[in-house]
């Protein structure tokens, strides 16, 4: 089964938006055994929707598009294509009353301008949206195999539970699954040259057989990606999965969709082990990061975020004259604000980190992306220093991945 | 002059990262005044990026593709691209010493996988890259007009600088700039339909002079776009900003790239105001966006992430008989939470926020996405109560908006 996505939207084109429908959408036809093979953006404006269409129906058994089916004067999706297919907008009760409901339920009256959204294609079948107004629309199209093309709305939350809810089972019911198996172990500490130098002569036999290897480089991490098809998936993957696991065990922090908080939390989680975390130069990333994970109250118990040097002194009782005399960003202070709000949230672990995030704040002796990562536990506190040249928002992640990564260490 | 962008990556089709080169890449050139007119993800197979880029370059003036220059076995845009275009590949002197000072700065030896980047199709210009070891490439197509392929490396830290440093250049050298406009309005508080409502028939007059209007809905915020092309444009978005300023006024937080965190950084920086935080349910988020601001350390103090019940009590004082008679989630909570946070850090304003993200913990009178948010400055307390039924990420960012969207107000 081929399928292809279709995101219109004027502005993805100006860049004003970051399109989240490619990674989603591709993410959950993989796991339903269909690989996406072209996705395509353009502007609401109809001769690009109707000939990007045109040429996608010309390739794929699905052709799924997304944007263009709300209330406002830009979207013009559902019309574009009720035309390209030569059928006519009819008025749909069940979505009107959909709406209707929808208005009620929040105490407002319905915009006039939602009246565009209950005239959908004759023929087509609707799914109600369940946290919106637009209905998403699939129609069949006459060919010699069978051929689909389905219209979702552009907002995410709009978007992702209709595909749940409607696409899934739509897919089911008119495609055969096929099997399909992708793994992503998740390295962090080696370079992508490196890794696959480690890893390719012993995955070789393998490849032979159909596996299928890719690398992907991230800010401190590169993802090894194993795939497979058919019948002998689940075991060349398997077998594939072993090979990286033996040669680089220790720099594998996890696999497929997990991040690294993710982990932390569920080994903190096994351990019943409890957190506090001490954050300069990330701001609260950390803490956000940990928090972004269902359950995280069962380890994590809070964290102080000491941006201002007076923060350091009367939030995590750093003495003013460790400050002055070794500066804010220094193994002394590091350690002082891990051991201190260790004692203050009474945590099995504490990770602090100071640093200089930049543009501004550099030194000969403390260049910009200097970092010092303390950990404190029962054993006492330990820190590392490291060098993270990036911009702000960068440094941010790659500093609260390192300090992560160093939990995960000592967690598992 | 049309440009379309080709980004190649088997990791896009498998959803496994998310493909910000687009956004990116579009802003960066709508800014120079050239609107992208087409996007197209393929993976990184032999066919699928031959038959790309030549559909491309029968359509568009420029052709950007990206990813596939690195050193892996699966970076092959390069040798197919040359392929198709009839160009042998020849060792690049440049390029290898390039790639030798990379590795010898960082004192390790250059891996051998690395030969394969010193190679590059005859004729094209080459980017050294500055922040890693592909180069990147330009080639001159043999066509009536001016017609240019441009192959920039995947990961974004390399990308972007080579953009700046040699693809902007490159195009203002060979294409002429345009005169286009676009700005965007940032609205909270309104919905789509009704914001579109409001302004359009005033709006109408300018439509007919050739104002183009769009509006996205994100969460909590609806974006208004205004967009003209040609000698008028400036002065056609500039009326239009009028109309929409005069009957959205209060509704809008910023316009264009603004983050209504840099807005909040800005006017407290003016007025010399300083702030703290006492998160629970956003869990440090609302600090992180903050601390993203450069400058932020000019106003923000700090925070205090108190997950726990525990951690309100002893960060931040929360007397026991407030959580046990109100419980956490409430207003009495979020009273005692930014008062104390501001007595602790001695900031002017202080914000704190405590709800249930989810998905566990809500009770009937209580549900899951009760949030409470209060703001202490001289004056006094006030408490906001807000119901924001997201999932858990949205959930986050919602709240954490809501609180800095009122920060704005006050600081205004």
């Amino acid at each position: 089964m081929i399928v292809e996505i279709i995101n219109t939207g004027s502005e993805l084109m100006l860049g004003r938006v970051l399109n989240t429908h490619q990674q989603w959408l591709c993410r959950r036809l993989a796991d339903l055994g269909h690989v996406v093979t072209r996705q395509v953006a353009i502007a609401d404006e109809g001769q690009a929707i109707q000939s990007a269409v045109r040429e996608a129906l010309g390739r794929a058994d699905v052709v799924i598009t997304t944007g263009g089916l709300g209330p406002t004067s830009d979207d013009i999706t559902r019309e574009l294509i009720a035309e390209l297919l030569g059928k006519k907008l009819i008025e749909n009760k069940a979505v009107l009353a959909h709406i209707e409901s929808f208005f009620a339920k929040r105490g407002r009256p319905r915009p006039i301008k939602t009246d565009v959204e209950t005239f959908v294609p004759e023929g087509a079948e609707v799914f109600l949206n369940a946290t919106g107004t637009a209905p998403g629309l699939a129609m069949k199209i006459p060919s010699a195999s069978s051929q689909w093309l389905v219209m979702l709305p552009g907002p995410p939350r709009e978007l992702r539970p209709m595909f749940d809810a409607s696409v899934v089972p739509l897919l089911k019911r008119e495609f055969t699954d096929e099997i399909f198996i992708c793994r992503t172990l998740l390295t962090t500490g080696i370079g992508e040259s490196r890794v696959q130098e480690m890893v390719e002569a012993d995955l070789q036999p393998l490849v032979m057989r159909g596996l299928e290897v890719g690398y992907c480089a991230r800010p401190g991490a590169v993802d090894v990606r194993l795939v497979a098809c058919g019948a002998t998936a689940e075991k060349l993957v398997g077998e594939a999965e072993a090979v990286v696991q033996r040669i680089l065990g220790e720099n594998i922090y996890g696999r497929d969709d997990e991040e690294i908080e993710q982990v932390v939390v569920k080994l903190l989680a096994q351990k019943k082990k409890t957190l506090a975390v001490a954050e300069s130069c990330t701001g609260g990333l950390i803490a956000s990061r940990i928090t972004d994970v269902p359950g995280a109250s069962e380890v994590f118990l809070g964290g102080v975020v000491s941006y201002a040097n007076l923060a350091k002194e009367k939030l995590l009782s750093v003495p003013a004259e460790t400050l002055r005399q070794h500066g804010a960003v220094s193994e002394a202070v590091a350690k002082a604000m891990a051991l201190n709000v260790r004692e203050k949230f009474g945590t099995d672990f504490a990770i602090a980190v100071t640093g200089i995030a930049g543009p501004g704040g550099g030194t000969d002796e403390k260049p910009v992306g200097t970092v010092f990562i303390a950990l404190a536990s029962a054993g006492g506190v330990a820190v590392k220093k490291f060098l993270n040249v990036w911009e702000r928002a960068t440094f941010k992640q790659v500093t609260a991945t390192q300090a992560l990564e160093w939990l995960r260490t000592v967690s598992a």
